[in-house]
C-alpha cells in the first residue's frame, strides 16, 4: 500500500533538514543576543481562540476537530493568541518587559503556492510590557539583525514601516467613523494585491467621500514622514504617531539599520489585532510575498481576558524567506554536505572488536564516528567511508592487538601515519559536539 | 475571554523550555556523533497511514480530521510509519545504510497522567538497509550513549533485549500457529500492566495448551540466554535468534556499554512491526514507564509498498526522561537561568543614542544585551540589569562624548573600569554565539 505525503506539507529529507536548521539556528542565535527567551505552546489550541481576533482570513484556513471528549480544537495557524494566553495566565509572576521568541511550526490550509504551504515554521519575536517606541524598534532591529547575518543587504530588502495609528488619525481627520476602521484597513492591506478596480470599487462601499477617497489614496503614496506632514495638519493624534514614528527611525539609526528602512504608509497588516508601529520586510527585487511582518497590538492580551498590557512583535515564515536566499545564492553555508568526521575500519574481520571500542571512545569524545556493518575487505570499507563523506579513516590492524597502534588516513590527501591510541584519543579531548 | 490551554498539553514558559531544548539539544549532539543525519516530516499524514501497522492502541488514540477537500488525515502519533513512506520514496537514490534521526512532535489522544500527555517530544533514531545485528547494538549503544552523557549510570537505568524472533520460535516450537503469533505479541507485552489472574485468563484464551503456557511463562522469566539453552532445544530458528542476540551483546561490550545491558525475555514490545532484536530501557528504581523502546523491523517498508528492506530503530519519548532526570538530581545543567551577557545603562537621557548604538554593536559580535525601554535614572537602570540576571553593565556617560570611553560593571563583584570603546569592541570579537 503506497500512501503519498498530504498536499500542501513539506518532507525534510536530510539536504533539506539541513537547510531548515540552519534557517532556525540563525533565528534562535539572533534572538538571544538581542535579549529574548525562547517559548512554546502547544500545537492544538481551542478553535475559539483563533475565532476572537486573528481575522477572517486565518479562521477560514483552520485544520479543524473534535476530539473523542468533544472538544473542539484547532491545530494552530499562528502563535500571538497562545502568547497571549500564556502570558495572561502568569501576568503577576513574570518580569516585565517580556522578551520572548518561538520557532513554531504552523499550519494554514492555504491554496499551495510559491512561498505559502499548508505547514510551514514561522520565527516569532514579541515584547510584551513595554510602551515605548523603542520597544518597536527592538522588534524591527532584531529583524534586520538576522536578515543582515545571512547576507542580505540593504539593496536585497527593505523594512517598509507605517503606524496604524497614524493610519487611523489620518482616516478619523477624514471623517472615517471608528466602526468602519477594521473593515477598511482590511480593504487597504489588498491595495496592492487587487487589481485598481477592484480595490478603489471596495474603498467607495466604506468610504463614500470622494475627496475623501483621494486623500486616503495620496497618504498611501507618500513617501517620507515630511510628505504627510505637508499634506495633513500636523496636530492631536496625527502628530503624536508622526512623533512616535520618527522616534522608531532615529532609534533604527542608532543601531545603523536606517538603510534597510523606510517609511510606507502603505503598509496596513492584514491581522486584526494591530494598534500602532506596522512594518513588513520586502525584496526589493520584487515579485515575492512579504518576508516577514508585525507591529504593536496593545489591545490583544485585554481581548484574551487579561489587563491592558502592550505589546509589539513580528513573525517571519521560513518559505518566502528560503526562496529569497536561494534566489540570493545565501543558501550555501546551510545546504554544505555534512562531514563523518571518523570512519572506523579494519584489514580484517578479527579486529571487528577493537573497531567497535575505538568507535564509542571517538563517539564519547564528542567525534561523530561510523563503521561499517557488511563483511568486506579494507578497499570496499574505505569506498564506503568516501560514500560517508568521512574526514578521516581509522585502521585497525595487526599494529594495534602487538603494539596499540592505529593508521589515521586524511581522505582528502590520502596521507597516513601510524600513532598510539592513547595519544590519539588524548588529543580528541575537546571534541566539536562536546 | 479567557481561554484554557488543551487537556494534555504542556506550555512552554522559558525555564521549561530551557529544559526542553536541552533534552532536545542533548538528542540531537549524540545522533550526530553516532552518525545519524536529521530528517522530519510532517505533522498531518493521511489517516490510512496509521491503520496500517501501528496496531490498535495507536490508532484508537488518533487526533484526526476531514479537512476542507474532504481529505481524511491525522496528527502523527509516531513517525516512523513518515520514516518509511519517505525511505520508499526515495529508495534507488539513497546510499545505505540510511543512518537518520528525528526528534518529532507528537499527538496522542491518550488518558494524561505521569509520564504520558496528549503532546510531546520523541527522539527517533533508525538505520534502513543493514541486516546485520551491528545495526540493532548501534540502534541500543546510541541510545546508552545519550543516556550516559546526562549522567545516568547503570545503577540508574537498564537496557532489557530481547528478540520477537527467539520469541516467535519458542513460541513455535511450542505448536503455537504463525495467525495467533501477533495477538499473542500484544497479551505477553502487557505482563507487567496487567493482573496477574487477567494476563493468565488472555493468554489461556489464545494458547489452549496448558504445559505450553507454562513454559511460555518459564521462557518470559528466564535471566540469561543460557538460561533459555538450557530450557529448550538449542536448534533450528531458536539457534539462529539466539546467535543474533550473542552477536549485539559482544558489540555492545564492544562499545563499553555491557553493565547497562542485559537479557529480558519478557520485553515484547506492544507494536505491530518488530521482527527481531527488541529492547526497552527501565529505571532500576522502577515506578517509571519504560524510558524507551525499540527493535527490529524488517517488514514494513514493503508493508508500505517499498522492497524488502530490513531496519531497525528506537523512539525515546521526553516524558518519562524529564521525570527520571528530575528524580536523579540531573536537570541543573538544563534548567540554570540564562544570562544576560551586557545591560547598556546610561547616567542621563541625553546619552541615549549612544546606548543604541553600543548595544547593536555588542550584538553584532554575538553577544547578548538588553536596554532599558523605560525613562530612569541610572540606579533603576542597574535594578533592572540585575532582574535580567546580566553579567556585566556599561555604562554611558559624559566620559562617553568625551573621549570614546565607557565604564564596564562586573555585576557579581561590583568592580567597574573604564576602557574605550574600539579596545572593549575588539576584544568582543569573537563571541559565543558566532
Amino acid at each position: 500500500m503506497k500512501i503519498p505525503p498530504v498536499k500542501g506539507t513539506r518532507d525534510f529529507y536530510p539536504p533539506q533538514m539541513a537547510i531548515r536548521n540552519w534557517i532556525v539556528d540563525g533565528w534562535r542565535r539572533v534572538s538571544r543576543r538581542n535579549g529574548f527567551e525562547e517559548y512554546d505552546g502547544p500545537i492544538l489550541e481551542y478553535l475559539k481562540m483563533y475565532q476572537i481576533k486573528s481575522g477572517e482570513e486565518i479562521v477560514e484556513q483552520l485544520f479543524s476537530l473534535t476530539d473523542r471528549g468533544g472538544r473542539e480544537l484547532a491545530i494552530r495557524p499562528e502563535i500571538t493568541p497562545t502568547l497571549a494566553r500564556m502570558v495572561n495566565q502568569r501576568i503577576n509572576s513574570l518580569s516585565r518587559p517580556i522578551k520572548w521568541f518561538s520557532v513554531p511550526r504552523l499550519c494554514r490550509a492555504e491554496r499551495p503556492q510559491k512561498g505559502r504551504l499548508r505547514e510551514f515554521f514561522q520565527w516569532n519575536i514579541d515584547i510584551i510590557g513595554a510602551a515605548a517606541s523603542q520597544a518597536d524598534a527592538e522588534i524591527i532591529f532584531t529583524t534586520l539583525d538576522y536578515l543582515r547575518e545571512v547576507g542580505l543587504t540593504a539593496n536585497d530588502v527593505k523594512a517598509k514601516i507605517s503606524s496604524r495609528r497614524l493610519l487611523a488619525a489620518v482616516l478619523k481627520s477624514l471623517g472615517v467613523s471608528d466602526e468602519a476602521l477594521e473593515p477598511l484597513y482590511a480593504v487597504l492591506d489588498k491595495r496592492t494585491r487587487l487589481p485598481a478596480e477592484t480595490f478603489e470599487q471596495l474603498l467607495g462601499e466604506l468610504v463614500a467621500d470622494g475627496p475623501a477617497v483621494e486623500k486616503i489614496l495620496a497618504f498611501m503614496e507618500a513617501g517620507s514622514i515630511e510628505e504627510v506632514g505637508r499634506a495633513l495638519p500636523l496636530e492631536g493624534d496625527i502628530r503624536r504617531a508622526v512623533e512616535e514614528l520618527d522616534g522608531v527611525f532615529a532609534v533604527l539609526k542608532s543601531m545603523g539599520v536606517q538603510d534597510y528602512c523606510v517609511f510606507d504608509p502603505s503598509i496596513v497588516r492584514g491581522l486584526a489585532y494591530y494598534t500602532g508601529v506596522v512594518f513588513e520586510v520586502h525584496d526589493v527585487a520584487g515579485g515575492l510575498r512579504a518576508i516577514c511582518g508585525g507591529g504593536r497590538y496593545d489591545n490583544l492580551l485585554r481581548d484574551f481576558g487579561g489587563p491592558e498590557v502592550s505589546a509589539t512583535g513580528m513573525g517571519m515564515g521560513d518559505c518566502v524567506l528560503e526562496i529569497l536566499l536561494e534566489r540570493k545564492g545565501l543558501l550555501d553555508a546551510g545546504s554544505a554536505k555534512p562531514q563523518l568526521q571518523y570512519f572506523v575500519a579494519s584489514v580484517d574481520e578479527v579486529f571487528r572488536p577493537k573497531v567497535y571500542e575505538i568507535t564509542a571512545e571517538v563517539r564519547s569524545r564528542g567525534h561523530s564516528a561510523n563503521f561499517s556493518y557488511k563483511h568486506g575487505g579494507l578497499s570496499k570499507q574505505l569506498k564506503e567511508a568516501a560514500a560517508q563523506n568521512a574526514k578521516r579513516c581509522i585502521i585497525v590492524g595487526q599494529e594495534c592487538l602487538d603494539g596499540n597502534r592505529i593508521a589515521v588516513k586524511d581522505m582528502a590527501s590520502g596521507q597516513q601515519q601510524l600513532i598510539d591510541i592513547g595519544e590519539f584519543l588524548s588529543q580528541l579531548e575537546v571534541g566539536p559536539d562536546k
